[in-house]
């Protein structure tokens, strides 16, 4: 059974707030079912169709959006397991809420060890419950950390113009943490960031690939100079940094620069995971997408207007179909005439460039020539 | 041609005039060139040969260890490109040294780009060529970030009852971070630790696997309450972590207590590694195994004495193919009879056991009972 629902508007929450209207929505579902059962009916949860079919873009929005496709989950003889998960992941989720606790998902699978027969087999169970659970929340602007499960991957670090405000744990205490004033270490984003509150006067964030790069420009103090936060994503940002880039730059109206290498999964795998999100996760883009970011670098046109092609390589062909998927199936890129004729003319070059490969004119390049000359020309940056 | 060389002793060595030590390093080498050229002979560089035929182990000094082979690369019609790039390459360290900066080893691959016909065609060529110096500089108790060469990898994250003291790049005034005082979020560590000192009142370092259990215990303020520092290995600790560790217990004479799962991965690769070090990159481990760590948990008796049976998952056939090579062929391992039976254990039960396991008794038991419990009596841990 599938049915339409109202429109649900972006990702922008207050904070104060949030705790109580994740109870609400626990207690509404639990509230529904035991009323249901109360009147002698069989209860039934709502659960949002997550597959491709009920994904799209609008570029005025900046994200991959779910569809408002629902299906109904019955009480039945043979969801009686998951129906009984789904309603003690909730239960668990509301105590981490009460209690200011929190689960990574392994832990949440660990904690179902004591549930008797409803127990989890093995994660990829009490992930696929957690992920309906987490795309009915998001029809209340509710993200899953809200529910208080937290991914268990690392968030980048940060360095630079920004001050950190986390309130003290036990005693709610503002903790101010001086992003300017870690020596040649960073802040390591927490795995959760829905608390954090910031304070700065940057220009922009300057979002970068390598923790190479990252290391030199915060060794070397490029933020001071350059009036910016830098941020090392290590590869495809993880989605606590996704999710610290969004806040700070809603919250502080800071543009991000992205600084990654040029080739395909610089492009469609890092780039526009950051700006407008995933395919297959489309349930969380309201919450983690980077609407204000533009692309630096390193641009195709880069390899010749600063003279690095014998610093290239040859792209393979994962890196070619990866460039056909981005000009011919992506729905982001199909929005930008300037990113297909930028990935065609990659192609036409036949070779990706990485943004050490500026270490070709000197290791500190990067930093007295290539990133002043691209800041002084923002519009040349693509979209 | 290989010969013998007098032993060198450890990894100790003062900060202060580490650099004046790297510069009489390279400085030396191509003097010997520099002089044998003028003499009219062909120039000659002694490199240590790295094969495993070369590596001991010698539980007295904890780590395992590169012999004394080494092999002469003289100049010749064959030799003469990687006798070029190790010359090349030694300048640019000595003018990093000068020049107050570092270089990632993929850098150091595109600065070669400017090298002409001794340029490196692919990075595991200039790898390889910095393998060898860094062996050659492993005999004057000198690692490869003191050549400035830095790995490209993340850094762990610390919090806790540490101070880390960092000379400001451009005054050289001391930045002190209060690990202590960064919220949710932890101190994220440099790609080079060299310059760091430390100032801490705690009785021992936790070094934890999972990057979710660190949350865990930050979020709860375990290491206030346990009065240590909180390390986040993320699996197999980086040579920045392990470094970090290395220096951080040499001098404030800490111990450091291991929190990983209880799988023969746990065992042999990452606590093995933090420990005596890996088998293949010899001539490192030295600076960075970590003798003063010792093996928290979880070991394969917790499973019993913690009722976690039913959080188990069966041990695959890596498991236990890694588990016979930790007991067969591990010089590591044959040392301590302690190991050998709580591995045979393992293998027996046939099961492992992952650290958040422990949520099975709720999301806190690990520091309200299990930590608690088992630093009551650390004559328990594993060696």
């Amino acid at each position: 059974m599938t049915s339409k629902r109202p429109k649900r508007d972006g990702g922008d929450f207050p904070r104060a707030d949030l705790d109580a209207r994740t109870l609400a929505f626990i207690d509404g579902i639990a509230s529904r079912v035991h009323e249901t059962i109360a009147r002698g009916e069989l209860p039934t949860i709502d659960i949002l169709v997550r597959s491709l079919s009920n994904v799209s873009y609008d570029p005025d929005k900046g994200y991959l959006e779910l569809g408002e496709i629902h299906k109904s989950r019955t009480l039945t003889v043979n969801t009686i397991r998951s129906f009984a998960q789904t309603l003690r992941l909730l239960a668990t989720s509301g105590d981490m809420v009460r209690n200011n606790d929190f689960a990574t998902k392994r832990e949440a699978y660990y904690v179902s060890k004591n549930w008797g027969d409803c127990r989890f087999d093995d994660q990829p169970e009490s992930d696929a419950i957690m992920d309906d659970i987490e795309a009915l929340a998001s029809l209340q602007g509710l993200s899953r950390e809200q529910l208080r499960f937290y991914a268990d991957s690392h968030g980048g670090s940060v360095a630079g113009e920004l001050v950190v405000i986390d309130p003290h744990p036990e005693t709610g205490a503002e903790i101010e943490i001086d992003c300017r004033n870690l020596g040649t270490g960073a802040y390591s984003i927490p795995r959760s960031v829905e608390h954090l509150g910031f304070r700065t006067n940057a220009e922009f964030v300057l979002a970068i690939e390598t923790g190479g790069m990252f290391q030199r420009l915060n060794n070397h103090r490029f933020w001071k100079k350059a009036n910016c936060i830098l941020v090392e994503m290590a590869g495809v940002p993880t989605r606590a940094t996704r999710r610290f880039l969004r806040r700070l730059t809603d919250e502080r109206n800071l543009p991000v620069y992205c600084f990654v290498d040029c080739d395909p999964y610089g492009f469609a795998n890092i780039y526009r995971t950051l700006k407008a999100g995933s395919g297959n996760a489309a349930h969380i883009n309201q919450f983690l997408c980077v609407p204000r970011a533009r692309f630096l670098g390193v641009a195709p046109r880069d390899i010749k207007d600063y003279g690095l092609e014998d610093a290239t390589h040859p792209l393979n062909k994962t890196d070619i179909k990866r460039a056909q998927d981005a000009i011919r199936n992506d729905p982001f890129f199909a929005a930008y005439p300037e990113w297909i004729a930028a990935i065609e003319q990659l192609v036409a070059m036949g070779v990706r460039a990485e943004q050490q490969a500026l270490a070709k004119w000197g290791l500190n390049f990067v930093m007295d020539d290539y990133l002043p000359r691209k800041l002084a020309d923002k519009s040349s940056f693509l979209p």
